[in-house]
């Protein structure tokens, strides 16, 4: 398979690959953010960094960026909380001026195009605020730039749900650590999962409100929002498989 | 009933009922965008406004700040975007820090807790890190704050969507100029409101992720994301009247 | 009377209003601050949105944009001070951002004319420059943008204060919470004075000099900077009458 | 005379005089402005420096720290003008930023007060802001500071303006590169001032509002709001005297 | 060989491993910047994460974060300059606040020593700035942190330097992607190094000033400042041994 | 000598010198610094500012712009570090602000060429990201600027290395308050330096790292890195005439 890793090109091959603007640069953008006792802090970092580099190996002219390891602050709905060992996240304005910059160097070597995984549900609104800075400082420079920002999970379709879940789902919003990202990486890093740590826990029910400081006693000692027992490899490979051929599909 | 807005109090008056941090502050924020021909701009901020004063007047102890008018960009998946005319936006730093400054104007009146009711779905993100940000700052200075944050749509039960949408609901997220909205600005200001001018649209559907700079044919030319024409008074006051009793419910 | 609110417009009107840059757009900027015991915290905001509204009223094409109700830190000798329950202030950059994206928004609207009608003395060098820092931005843009900064204060007249302060000046330094604001006040919202809560102070004198922190023993206990107690409607009447007509003239 | 330059000391001197808070700093602020062709870009930096070293000399523990040369924006109204060929100045962020540092660093060798000498009226706010976010940060981190911000030009009594002008007074507004700072220069550095260039202009009147981008036309060609013909090295004598003993009294 | 990398752990071990701040992080922090055309654009990151790696293998008590992969921009006599493709770097600003918030994050943890390992120069100063703020806003807190900062290269040997250029060393300035750099490649990413692409140049000499926009002709066409042609594997192994040994010895 | 120094001109005289860019701009950066206990706080403001005038004495078409007096925080490697009383420095971003927007300033001018003359070694990579950052924004603009950023230590050659130091160089690392600025400042104002307060010191020795915050035992009590015993005002006069003549050779 062709190399997609724009690190480990030497400059001169990167130059010629992406002369004229002619491949769309991916960047991964994740956290480390507990999962679990039975999982390591990166999955947000490495399902779109694998993502990444599935899709770039399929489509033309798109090359991977190195990724942004650290994200947003964790919140208790959907990543357990910023309060737990192991959370290392950044401000949001740290995190959007750094992915800008990041941007801004990519777009100098003559790049017009690029896609955001995002692999963290709280960067969402940050890389979105980094790309429309970007779009806009470009435009009053006259340079045309696009942007694409996604999140994996927005290509699972609801017949793959069925199938991963069979006794019904209990939510997006629960998914933190629970089947769905503990599928992926027992496909792709069964090193870093530890089955016999997972903790069954019931799916986080939530008051509709959020407070400041984050009350613990809202998540599960364990920091899954759901459990992650049924997970499975070849769970994972379907979800995987799903996201990779509709990103391909959708922006190729 | 008793007057609960702080801009209208003479400061005096306002010390007494503060005193001791003994009052919750209730902040609305939310954001000039268009919602559609057959509506005014400013829905996003008069209907928490609305509902924050409803609350404050049941509850005890709740006094309500001047609202911030002026929210983060509209994204074209949850508010149409930002290209349209008259939506007028804030980035994301500027809407962070001005809160942020809000919030601990008030913490220097000794007020120790505060509501942050959010009627604009971008705004979210930006209020969670103002909020983040100002209870770390007091918390290193030895000062206990506690800030909620909650968007009022959240109080909605699966009840009330099934009597307010009898042919089916179509999601949450293109709700925007919606039958929702719209009903609820039918019952708290039927003068900002023109069904006459109201565009009906088929339920928006959007591709998996999004793009920058956005595309104005992703929306419909109206502007709403779904059609407002069964939008009805009487929807509205049954949607307001469990928002305000669930927000009692939770927080006072 | 034609309706001037940018907010109460749909947004197909808004944008039919505003075509090709012909319209000015005025954008009050105020303060939440208190004014003694007997008014509200809210002069600041509502005497200059008034103003607005009348102006924009008369003139041709002139509409008016949401007020920013939270202004820059109140300073001793010109509102009181930072230190009183109730007046509830913002950073200076704080305010400078927030102002220079609501500007720019409506730059992206089209327009191409801005009117700041500041109702907050201590705004002041906040607002020339969030207006000089849009102008430049613009102007590297290739877009021609122009904004007037007023305090509607500097349109009275000689002759009017002769009327409206028979017994003599105290100066504008000390007009905070004096009769001129309270006059304003009991013009246009009589409901938010008291005049029987009106404290008699003498004319503030101060050292020549401001300290940091500030010395609450500068200013007189009830909060104003001079006495109240010879406010009218009627002087209130004739001192608007003035400024909405002065800034007509000049800008329209 | 003793001497008071804090940049002229060995760093051991200095700790000796500072040690324990004992000393006030007196820092110098002002701006590279134009002021007239008459005339040097840096009156707004000597003659407040000039002041210091007086003022240090005659009073008890106070040493002068170097001057900030820079200083916020040049106003129409005020300084003729941003437009100006020499005038050179910075914006309101990096003014408060670098006062705020230089400010801290003293308070970290242990000194507790400090005398802030405004030269150029545009940097009032902007040193304003830098005073109160250092004492508040301190406050915060429990160390109790206190600084003095004062302008010079308020120490002059009427008794000296009525001396000085003679033939009547045009109002501290337009005093910009006119009679007073004329005569002080000529006082203290006569070198810089050559009265055969300088231009009779009648005394400046403005509109009541100001316009961004400035409107050259509003001021003189020659860049003074007033004439300076009629300075002299001794009104710049008398002026002077007054101001530094005013300042010693009120703040040794 | 115990596994030290944070991202790999689940939070339940990080955490027991971290109990009472007993650990040092170490946070390699580097750079994507062409380095030839014989070599990938990462050894900045690789090289100290591999050290990192080494260096907490044998120390006691040390665990190695995600690596900070984009640096500080790349200056032509350091780095060759950031107009090379490839070469893909942030501003300083926001190297520091990234840098700053993750140190913050594990400082929330309960950690309180780190170790900066630096594999590109002109990340010095900047990473300087970070810990210096960390330090200053704990020590607010009363929270003692100590960081240590060090590039690697620093603690090589003279004698070492002497085996490793027989020949005569041109010096530090001009080893960017040259024997040492690529030595240390060869040793421990072969795969990333194609020493037939490698091109020979002589040790670069520049005028003793920077210029900005950078002068591509003061830089060889290939990128690199001196000849990698002489690196061996050989020599790689020796430096690396010797930085190892030395960091465990000065930090354990 | 023709008077160069652009604050003492009046603007008219400045606005001939400089029409259409013709001149180069020379600002002088430093620090107040201690130098040990024989010497003042400011060598770093004051050899630049003398050099930057008799460069520019020399040249044609040079300016001197006032200089920078408050500088990056001090190390201890390269100038003792921050803790000593007397050394008083601002933050990176503070310095890079405050200059970026001194040059903004000569550009709005008309200039276009610029040479900062840094004497604080701290300085260094902040300037390089103001310069930087200046000449993108202005190319943006389609602004040509050129910006040459030196230290002027860099002009001494090592012939002079070895007449100023015949028992042997102790290199540039721990120059800080040894011979070579003590012999400039002999020479150029003996008035600040008293050799009878001169503390002979080993040359300084360190470890290959950096300790955040910094270890005062580093350095010896008197503050210089070297001992400043065998400067002499002849030295300081043989350096100077190499740093002047090999600026003027190179950027004139």
């Amino acid at each position: 398979m062709k190399d997609v890793k724009i690190e480990n090109m030497d400059w001169v091959s990167y130059k010629e690959l992406t002369e004229e603007g002619k491949c769309k640069i991916i960047l991964p953008v994740g956290a480390i953010e507990q999962h679990g006792p039975h999982m390591s802090l990166n999955p947000d970092v490495l399902i779109p960094s694998h993502i990444a580099e599935e899709v770039a190996g399929k489509a033309d002219n798109m090359l991977v960026a190195p990724a942004i390891s650290y994200g947003y602050k964790s919140q208790v709905k959907s990543g357990g909380g910023n309060f737990f060992p192991g959370t290392t996240c950044v401000s949001g304005s740290s995190l959007e001026n750094y992915v800008f910059d990041v941007l801004q160097a990519y777009v100098n070597h003559g790049n017009r195009e690029f896609i955001l995984i995002n692999g963290h549900f709280e960067n969402s609104m940050h890389l979105c605020e980094a790309a429309d800075k970007l779009v806009n400082k470009c435009k009053a420079e006259k340079i045309s730039v696009k942007v694409y920002l996604l999140s994996y999970w927005d290509f699972i379709s609801e017949e793959t749900i069925a199938k991963v879940f069979p006794d019904g789902f209990a939510g997006w919003a629960v998914e933190h650590g629970g089947v769905l990202e503990t599928s992926i990486m027992l496909k792709i890093y069964p090193e870093l999962v530890d089955m016999s740590k997972a903790v069954d826990v019931e799916p986080a029910t939530f008051p509709p409100y959020d407070v400041f400081p984050p009350d613990p006693s809202w998540v599960a000692p364990s920091g899954t929002l759901s459990s992650p027992l049924k997970a499975t490899e070849e769970k994972g490979a379907l979800i995987l498989e799903e996201c990779i051929s509709g990103i391909v599909q959708h922006l190729n």
